[in-house]
């Protein structure tokens, strides 16, 4: 049985590449994790790394604004100099307007 | 360094726990994954599972019509069939626009 369903919402895809060494990314990932999930406006979060250190986490949120504070918070702010910096080999991400949505 | 740009596409992110066991699903999805990327208005794709067997899979496609002809396609039709009957515990598939993207 699949079911479908629509809503107006917005999912920021963060796919990255791991440097190689902690530097403190633990920590501060699951800090972050526990602070985007009390922002307004946050919805959830799906997230897995593989073993080569390549992951992917797709957040959810009700609007534009969202994310946009989000991106803008101040501790937030910190931690995206240090993955700049420190923790990802490289990365991308992307604001994605969810259209349509099934689930089994 | 980082680079921004903004382009009209699509992102279909399908995430899923896999069931136990491979039951054919490491040749069917190679093969999913040539074909996806034979059809047209198919612009890339990225994917990583872990070692419990959840995965996201997001592919990028140039139009809605293009995701909707692959979504058809007869031999993908199999393999979706496949995935709810055999290989996949939960799956949920998310059509999305792309607004807006980043990278490092």
């Amino acid at each position: 049985m699949v079911h479908e369903s629509k809503g107006s919402h917005y999912a920021v895809i963060f796919s990255s590449q791991r440097t190689e060494g902690d530097k403190g990314y633990g920590i501060m990932a699951e800090k972050m994790d526990q602070l985007a999930s009390k922002q307004p406006g946050f919805l959830g979060v799906e997230s897995v790394r593989d073993s080569l250190g390549y992951g992917i986490t797709i957040s959810y949120w009700d609007s534009l604004e969202a994310i946009s504070n989000w991106k803008n918070n101040q501790a937030h702010q910190i931690a995206q100099q240090k993955g700049i910096n420190d923790w990802y080999q490289n990365y991308s991400v992307k604001i994605c307007k969810v259209e349509r949505e099934y689930t089994k």
